[in-house]
């Protein structure tokens, strides 16, 4: 089916995919009395007295915000505020549908981290929770580390976190298939934007793998005089042994290709370069990095893509829908690491029947929301 | 009934007045590859590139902000932006009652007119509207006139201008039922806020009439040297003759009493000063500035009041369902004077037994909306 072609028609027929719907119908005057003035003047007089109980008179408790600056939209690029709305939209949509929470699309008109800040601590008392989204990076680290530092309400940019998350559990799910640990795997990333970078914290932080970094430059190690502040701090987790070189020496004898840069960039030759029966999380979108066959082909146990076509997708939307319903549910302030990883752990036990495709569940599967959110605690 | 009470229990019961509603299911994985990627690419890349039409392609075309940094919440002040919260979630309900309108409480942690100005800017292109709402005088003014220059989408703040039409459209049906043209009244208003600046401004827009400011002070006049840049302009629009002295004095043959101000401050006395037939506006809320039955037995003609208790109800709820569904219709990028007068008319015409107890519309008139949106244009 041709979704482009689709989208447009059923995008311009809709004009928009959401509304906002009343809990009670304002049909008598009695209900007008109760739900606005002059009813309403003795709640907002006890919420401003009592702010940390707003949540039990207000939607705070199931709203979440979806906040793009639109610098980094799928794999269009830097294309603003407008550009944004329907995906962020299409974000609200996927809020309500997998978790029922009421999430509201807000898409900024400035672009530097110091007006990103101010802009959504500013608005921040409208919602009891903030999904950060496409936000290009570097700007995106600073972006969330200080609305986090600054706001007692879960924050978390799902393009970081969510697909970090995601890989995670896919990846302990591939250590089961192919009877690894995962601190004793060697693993290559390549593409240090905002997924990368996640990518690499979480896995540090769950098993201390060794890890090499990849860019367009080469191996990220601390002889480079061209790595950016971001790219310096990923030495903190990466490339303990201090090697050198190219993606092609980083791979050999490498257990784990994870990818989130671009279409083709990952040869057959150099798949068999890597230690037996390699794993493969080829991301790039539309594109992924190999094609899942040429990748079996050339010897990979388990091939992962973006990609809802191809076996194993790592969709975010496995794991963000239950996180914000558990940061809700359960008043949690802070999504951490802690949480992240046993995110990732309740997706991986969720495979019933592993093997070489399946090692990641469906987007559709009805138990995922509930799990997830029950360990957000 | 006890309505403060009652809306304790039904705002905690609801926990929110309004969620989030989805135009289409997402039931089906070719609807999440439609409203989302892949499908979605397309239409982000085509509104990037026509940024005019992202209205057509998104809920734009019928979403409004509801912005309130918690300064001036109904009789209650400064409470803050969680305060301000149920009341924003009221005012929701309204636009979606009466208009269709999907409209999405922000309230603001910012306090500055600077920053209020920022923040709304910044998350201006989420909206086709911008209802400024419960901001503190004289903040209100530079903060809606900043945003108005800045957007080229309709923005209002309903506390100035929605009471100012609606106060315009009973004083023209009052004008019929006492025989008068409103170019040729004597009027007083009582307070310099948001509303009774803004009725001030339309009335003179209107017809130019003979109008006094009076503050605690007395009458706004060249001569005080305690006025602010908000009150020494006033003196554009209104003390013709540079009369000094008290309210008392003020109201000595005056046709009209408009009272934005607080309860008690008219007694029978003043209003048997009055011209014969005095009109009486007393907005005061909860309680007015004199009581009806007071007002009628010391000689007015005709008394209007915020309450929905009794007759002539000046009600916001009246204008600003029509003007933004207007507004949005009819793609206007700023509300004019012209068109707050136009809808004083059409609330005026709506009523068809003109008597001194109905000079204003019902709100709950379903002819209101939408004779009110044709004339946004």
């Amino acid at each position: 089916m041709d979704f482009q072609k689709l989208a447009m028609r059923r995008h311009k027929e809709l004009r928009g995919k959401i509304s906002l719907a009343l809990k009670d119908s304002l049909d008598t005057r009695d209900k007008l009395s109760t739900y606005y003035t002059p009813g309403v003047a003795a709640v907002s007089d006890y919420v401003a007295r009592h702010p940390a109980e707003a949540r039990e008179y207000t939607w705070l408790n199931n709203c979440v915000a979806v906040i793009s600056d639109g610098s980094a939209v799928l794999g269009l690029g830097d294309i603003g505020p407008y550009g944004a709305l329907p995906v962020m939209e299409g974000k609200a949509m996927l809020f309500k549908h997998f978790a029922n929470i009421d999430a509201v699309p807000i898409v900024l008109d400035v672009h530097s981290a110091d007006d990103i800040v101010a802009a959504v601590c500013a608005i921040a008392p409208s919602f009891g929770g903030i999904n950060l989204e496409d936000i290009a990076a570097p700007i995106c680290f600073e972006v969330e580390e200080r609305v986090k530092a600054a706001l007692d309400i879960p924050v978390m940019h799902d393009d970081q976190h969510g697909t970090a998350i995601v890989v995670l559990a896919g990846l302990i799910n591939a250590m089961e298939v192919t009877g690894r640990k995962l601190a004793d795997c060697r693993i290559v990333t390549v593409g240090a934007g905002a997924a990368g970078t996640a990518i690499i914290k979480l896995l540090y932080s769950y098993a201390q793998p060794e890890i090499l970094a990849v860019d367009s430059k080469g191996i990220v190690c601390p002889k480079r005089a061209d790595l950016n502040a971001e790219k310096k701090k990923l030495l903190d987790f990466t490339n303990p042994r201090q090697v050198s070189g190219s993606l092609e020496d980083a791979l050999k004898n490498a257990d784990i290709f994870i990818g989130v840069s671009k279409a083709g960039l990952l040869s057959a030759a150099m798949v068999k370069t890597m230690a037996k029966d390699p794993i493969i999380f080829a991301m790039a979108n539309p594109t992924p990095e190999i094609m899942p066959d040429i990748a079996k082909k050339a010897g990979a146990a388990i091939v992962a893509t973006g990609r809802s076509d191809f076996p194993n997708q790592v969709n975010n939307a496995l794991a963000f829908p239950g996180i914000f319903r558990g940061a809700l549910d359960n008043t949690i302030h802070d999504i951490t690491d802690r949480h992240k990883i046993a995110t990732a752990e309740v997706i991986a036990e969720l495979v019933e029947e592993l093997s070489p495709e399946c090692i990641i569940p469906s987007v559709l599967d009805a138990r995922l929301v509930p799990a997830i959110a029950r360990v957000i605690n």
